[in-house]
């Protein structure tokens, strides 16, 4: 029997972004599409074009970018969303359209407001519109886990003919088991043979999207829709990285099916998009997790080191996480050290990007005694993924007294002039962030605050994460700061959050639909 | 055909307490088994008597205090672990002793050096020691995922003769498919009939903890092992949470199986556990994630809210997460008012506790303007498991200059007397917590340091969770600071980590065994 490719279609920037503050800015979502590209995923859905020209604009600059991976974008089936969606991918390589309507009873009367003849009628017109732009074009079949069978074959029928080339079977609302998954693919592929792919995109809401990710494969899906680190709406979508190891770690079972991934690229994609999101996959997440190839330290580890087999499915480095994640350089490393490891880590930096990483990282060295890869990583990341600098932190002072009142000092720098305030708070964060919001006339609402230590120790790096609305009208942002002192990260994070609103402003406001409308 | 009930059995005490970082004090152990005895899981596994004194002291005081589920110890198959899980659990109502040996070739070989009939012979006499203390008595074929069919077919008879009347089959390395489970749970469970009771304990190392489960249930099971939040060794265990809610949500398919779990307490014992363990679910975690059941917000809601099922198969309320978690108490908020919303949220303080919490509640409410179920869940969760306080915090003051060096004044209160100290560090944090070493005179080593905000807004409350090793020979310690200042959280923690260790002084160290010699 011959081997068959399963193609996957990473939805991380379409589903994952809709995570509740999991947005990202422009730069951050190239620096992920260019992640995904040497992860070796089929398909990147880069966006929705149509919701805001934030999401236009992102799209369009990894549609430039990416050569070796399909750049698609998501539309409803209305002609100005396929529109956009075609524009913004215009200059890809190799693009697709993904347009999707609603197939369920309870969708299609309560939602779209349509008989199933006039849903017909609309997803064969997406379709062959699309078809003018492209010539790759997926169909959803929305809350297909729900649809009837019968009607989502004539509709795959309608929508073949009029040019789509791969059907998607969304479990939208994440509710059904294995077997029900297997059930429908089986049927559906059979009806459609080679007249198109079957695709799933299984939600997690009951916690079994792996299993029905896996359980599509053997009754013929070709083509996995999923997301980093499990991202995505509500409980988010099965995780890439769980599916392809599953394959991989079993092929003794699915001997027939291979995977274009490379898979020594899920840590570092992994690490990259919680960096990026702020969203860490918690310590027992599958594959990606903290802990998931370590165990209980200080154990007596006896003559299971003999044969690790013991208690090891696979390897660490399987993924791309290397063993020796222990000191790695120190403050008299030179540049050519640091570019050297920076390459082993799968950082290919440009010139000017790697001066500015150099010159953090010896600051850095002059403070932490020891730096670990995952230091390295984030320092990057930060670097890499920094909107443009409109406020630059040049100073923070603070004082704090139990039973007094918290105050700051901030000096930041704009257009060359340093600006200088003072401002007190509830606790000494607040009064930070209450002297920067003094000084950038915005009345920022907080609305998460997160400080993880990137390594171990007292002078380990504090990665600090803020979410902030600077408007009620538009999307909170996300903002990042790294450094050895929480405060001066806090600050950091609160001011590249106002910089990476300002770099979008205008461009943020999503049209008004609902964001749940979506496969 | 009759409803069989499928029983819960909880291990969050013994094999969630395995995940690196999840240790908990003796106090934190026993608020935790009362959750889970109100959830109303069948079986508590209340930890691993034999591994340590502060093991074996939490276990008998849980036992002494738990009415309504069965307690469990774990126990290797060696006299002298069985002897001290059945004096551990003597004084419960209803107890069991779980003991366990491996039956695969690979671990029988490279780790035990056995040979299959010395395997039955150890595994026999262990259960028959064990049926001295107790009548009810599991066993486990560890690493049964990888062992020969008929050898477990063949130990099982012989220790079912010796007195066990569950056998339990762990997947311990989490790599088996779901099928496969699927089978192996049948042949076992046909060829044992009503002669015991067949477990199954899956580990989550490919995402598919949950889906084996459910196949083992449809092919025989009739008890599953689980974790609250899927805490557990690597990647963790199949989550409680995930494997309930599908039967129950699924109940169209799973007509046939029932459990006694109230499900509306699986929220409040999510967020119990991810108190005390400083270990958050991620926010896309299915059931009890932050965002299991939001969307991104800002959207247009439109005809969707009319029928709530086109995108939700499940209730918030179902979990006991309540709708309105929004203001709930403000300053002037009497006692009746907060005795009253405590007990909402499912905690009936004792009179002292209650005193404490409404003390600690009205300095926050003095503060703060808002006070969110979440608030009161983290701050009475904080009372509540709190250690001794041989070191109490008086006072803090700190000072912070980028280019400067933080430093910090603690005040502390010990036997009455008051200690003032002044430190330094690299960063404000560390100026702090070397200023309480100093006071302490412990050298405590941070091996985390983690900061998350309850709920929205600057003045929210900041929950710090640190890992502290004070000592090499002993595991590390959490310690958890709760306030609006996150400077003062951060001291709060570490001197919740330096009583905590305090407390369990002496107790905690390990003997020398693999930890991860367990199902």
């Amino acid at each position: 029997m011959s081997i068959e490719t399963i193609k996957i279609f990473d939805t991380t920037l379409r589903d994952g972004e809709q995570s509740p503050g999991a947005s990202m800015n422009t730069e951050e979502k190239i620096q992920i599409a260019i992640q995904l590209e040497k992860l070796g995923v089929d398909i990147i859905e880069a966006g929705f074009a149509a919701a805001s020209p934030g999401d236009f604009d992102a799209i369009s600059k990894i549609a430039q970018r990416i050569e070796n991976s399909t750049v698609c974008s998501l539309a409803r089936a209305i002609d100005s969303d396929i529109k956009s969606a075609g524009e913004a991918i215009a200059k890809a390589k190799m693009k697709r359209i993904h347009t999707f309507i609603a197939t369920s009873t309870i969708h299609m009367e309560y939602k779209l407001k349509m008989t199933p003849d006039e849903v017909i009628k609309r997803a064969v017109r997406a379709v062959s519109y699309a078809r003018e732009f492209v010539d790759d074009v997926e169909f959803s079949c929305e809350d297909a886990g729900r649809s009837d069978i019968g009607f989502m074959k004539e509709i795959s029928d309608a929508v073949i003919e009029a040019g789509a080339s791969t059907i998607n079977l969304p479990d939208t609302v994440g509710f059904r088991l294995p077997f029900e998954i297997g059930e429908m693919v089986k049927i559906m592929s059979d009806y459609t043979k080679d007249r198109a792919i079957i695709s799933v995109h299984n939600h997690n809401d009951l916690g079994l999207g792996v299993a029905n990710s896996l359980e599509a494969v053997v009754n013929g899906a070709r083509q996995i829709e999923c997301t980093i680190n499990g991202l995505g709406e509500r409980a988010g979508n099965a995780a890439l990285e769980e599916i392809v190891m599953s394959l991989k770690t079993r092929k003794d079972v699915f001997s027939n099916y291979t995977t274009n991934i490379n898979t020594k690229e899920i840590y570092p994609a992994s690490r990259l998009i919680a960096t990026v999101t702020g969203i860490e996959p918690q310590p027992n997440k599958a594959i990606v997790g903290k802990n998931a190839f370590s165990h209980e330290s200080g154990i007596h580890q006896d003559g299971m080191l003999k044969n690790r087999e013991t208690y090891e499915i696979m390897s660490p480095e399987s993924i791309g996480l290397m063993k020796e994640d222990t000191l790695v350089l120190g403050k008299h490393s030179g540049r050519a050290a640091f570019k050297d490891k920076l390459a082993k880590l799968g950082f290919n930096l440009e010139l000017d990007a790697l001066n500015k990483s150099f010159e953090r990282f010896k600051i850095m060295a002059d403070k932490k005694k020891d730096i670990y890869d995952n230091d390295l990583r984030a320092l990057v990341t930060n670097e890499m993924t920094k909107a443009t600098q409109i406020y630059e932190l040049v100073s923070l002072q603070l004082m704090d007294f139990s039973d007094g009142t918290p105050s700051s000092v901030v000096k930041i720098r704009k257009d060359g002039k340093e600006i200088l305030e003072a401002g007190i708070g509830e606790g000494t964060i607040d009064s930070i962030f209450k002297t920067i919001d003094r000084i950038s006339g915005f009345d920022g609402k907080l609305l998460d605050y997160k400080v993880n230590s990137v390594s171990e120790g007292k002078d380990a790096l504090a990665s600090v994460t803020v979410k902030v609305a600077f408007d009620k009208k538009d999307p909170a942002i996300i903002g990042h700061g790294l450094h050895i002192d929480t405060m001066l990260a806090s600050a950091r994070a609160y001011i590249g959050a106002l910089n990476s609103y300002l770099s979008m402003e205008g461009m943020l406001k999503k049209r008004n639909c609902d964001s749940r409308e979506t496969v």
